[in-house]
């Protein structure tokens, strides 16, 4: 149940064992993406309201975070700022911003989060992480292949290994069409239908397909070179009949030819069905999907005509963007719900010894271990083991009465139970040499 | 000048050389924060409005930025949402919310953006990060010095060296207040020029106190007391006459003799004067400053009431601020303006060749390093040399006609200018043999 503590509607509170998971896969992605020579780019959690507004279409306007005017200003009810609602249109206005000082091709990456106002869902935040990966200025082929070679590193990197690429290009789609002669006008919606071949029956995608409207023959004829045993050789040679279906079969087999080497046999395959919804795409497309998981783990393309339109100069563009959120609950939660805080746990057995509790624990963070005394306000022994544990700690340090007079530190192992009486000078290079023995 | 495709006022793009130099200091900051024992806690960047609303003072409510609601509601010209303006107010609606499911004590920093309407101007940002420690659930002075030595070895980790803790404690200030017979309602007016005595000349202060109605002969006594040759027992003698005042030495020297050992000779020293503005503070509070740096690198204190105040549980709590903007600017910017992207650079002489140029890349990433090809259009090698050269490569990797009739891949590396003609099939090992010679 909603409390008055709840983060916002559809926004999270991510405490020390969902941040560590997140960060790790971050730092395999950021890893991936530095070793193909992409650079990091970040832009503000919020841009003016014009630069975003009309670049989304009427639903997407709507889905965007306004900010209201201030001071003075905030009575007109208006808004003048919005929260960044992708990480494109940040990057067409840099490259508008910066132009000549990039390097070309720019290769960039962007890793952060992105707000929109969506009914929030079983994994659908209204705040969430997106991750794009973009390089603008470069036609070649070798730009498509390399973004996607990227995206599929940093997933099989992650440890995914139930995935595959599916690979299509926008000229396919088009060729399509023209090779089966299915009107212009009703061309969107075809291929919208032609998609769902992955979830649908062959016959319920052919009713469906005449349902918009496709002649019943045209419609069969479709579904049948789609599905049959020989499909492929069928597609493409339905392609060769035509001029822009030849141009979008040889992208598909320039990018084959230089990605399928690069990875796994059979990660990659031609489908020729696939769309991807956005619009804007001009050239090859991707998904990565993984079996029996709905959705995918991203995926992209070609758009040469999108960082223009979105008020940029005019280059030619590639990217892919990762489904972050996706991929993380394709991840095992590993470890124990919550981590482990503190190697070395020391305690503070009287006030008037509290500095030499102090001292040891920096003594054991100077040996590279994470390390704290005892906070709390009980002088029991059994209490402030039951804190150590519950910290994780694997050593926890005693200095009480007797030590002082001994000038030793009870080392207690809380793993094996096994206690040692070390110097008291000695503490670090102890912890040192145990902690070396214990990874 | 502005233009149309800068970020918002106040904001700021960050492109490959500011990130990496932020990136640099916030895993510091983080590692140091988890060697003490402190967990990492995300909130989201926005929170329900009345959540923040009345935190803050009247002039921090007029800071705040305000979103609009949405569908239906956005004509109402109202908010509900409020970006985060500090990382306090979070922690007090997160201990709320989680209560016992939080370690206890509960030890947490939180490192991120958060956004202030303010006046933009030099290194005053209206999207600046935060980085802050605290420790809730624990009165003992041990925490006090937890969360100070932490802040310490994150400043002295980052390799500032010319800088010095200031400690004090609200207590001292009540006492000194009691001491000097100021009158109850001149106290805040007077502390706030007494802080001064860093900057003015003691003339300069005496006047401003007596300005604000303060005796002229005690606001020379308590002038002269605190700019003494003997300053320090001066003002101790006066506190030992106060109940408050002798408590807040107490306090101060319990923190001192936890913290002085752990830091370099002189790095802390016990400043009567200091302040701290902000009013929740209700034990020992200090300050980082460096010599000659306008501002401090953050600081903080005891506030046993305020997160109960902010919404939260009534937990005693005590935490630190880093001044990151202040830290970053006291660092030097390391490196050349824009670091290198790549390792090694991969020619594309012919587009026959584009796959095997595309697989060289692989292999050098393979071994590790940061390797792309070239995505331009130019046939011609010193247009691609320049670009390698530009990326700053250490290797380039030619393959053209002559290198496919003989198997090779000429490998030059640009540092030397040499060249070698390597087997086409053992260029990663010829690259990672020859990262680890160069590192």
């Amino acid at each position: 149940m909603a409390t008055q503590f709840d983060p916002p509607s559809g926004t999270r509170d991510l405490l020390a064992a969902g941040i560590e998971k997140r960060e790790r896969v971050f730092d395999v992605i950021r890893s991936v993406f530095t070793r193909y020579g992409f650079e990091p780019l970040q832009t503000p959690a919020f841009e003016r309201l014009d630069v975003l507004l009309g670049k989304y279409g009427d639903e997407g306007d709507k889905l965007i975070f306004k900010i209201l005017r201030r001071g003075e200003h905030e009575a007109s009810g208006e808004a003048d700022l919005a929260l960044r609602y992708d990480h494109t249109v940040p990057l067409a206005r840099v490259a508008a911003a910066y132009g000549s000082q990039l390097p070309s091709p720019y290769k960039r990456y962007a890793l952060g989060p992105v707000w929109r106002a969506d009914r929030p869902g079983k994994d659908r935040y209204r705040e969430f992480v997106q991750c794009d990966l973009d390089t603008l200025g470069s036609v070649s082929p070798l730009a498509d292949a390399e973004v996607l070679c990227a995206h599929h590193d940093a997933v099989a990197e992650l440890g995914v290994t139930a995935f595959r690429v599916e690979l299509n290009s926008r000229r396919v789609l088009a060729g399509l069409l023209e090779a089966f002669g299915v009107p212009a006008d009703l061309g969107p919606g075809v291929l919208m239908t032609l998609d769902k071949l992955d979830k649908l029956r062959p016959e319920a995608v052919t009713a469906e397909l005449a349902d918009r409207g496709l002649p019943q023959e045209t419609a069969a004829e479709l579904v049948a070179a789609m599905t049959a045993g020989d499909a492929e050789d069928r597609i493409r040679d339905a392609l060769k009949q035509s001029d822009v279906g030849s141009a979008g079969l040889d992208e598909v087999d320039e990018v084959l030819s230089l990605v399928a080497p690069q990875l796994p046999p059979g990660r990659i395959a031609f489908i020729p069905r696939l769309v991807r919804g956005l619009s804007y795409y001009t050239g090859p497309i991707w998904e990565l999907t993984a079996p029996g998981v709905a959705g995918s783990m991203g995926g992209g393309g070609r758009y040469d005509h999108l960082i223009e339109q979105l008020g940029g100069p005019d280059v030619p563009a590639t990217g892919t963007s990762l489904g972050i959120e996706r991929i993380l609950s394709l991840l095992p939660d590993s470890g124990p719900e919550r981590p482990g805080r503190l190697d070395v746990a020391v305690t503070v057995m009287a006030e008037r010894l509290a500095g030499q509790s102090f001292g040891l624990a920096a003594a054991a963070r100077a040996a590279g271990l994470r390390a704290s005394v005892y906070l709390g306000s009980s002088g029991k022994l059994g209490r402030q083991l039951k804190w150590a544990s519950d910290a994780g700690a694997r050593w926890c340090l005693i200095y009480g009465g007797a030590e002082e007079e001994s000038g030793t530190v009870t080392v207690r192992d809380l793993l094996s139970g096994e206690q040692a009486a070390v110097p008291f000078g000695q503490v670090g290079g102890y912890l040192s040499r145990a902690a070396a023995e214990a990874s």
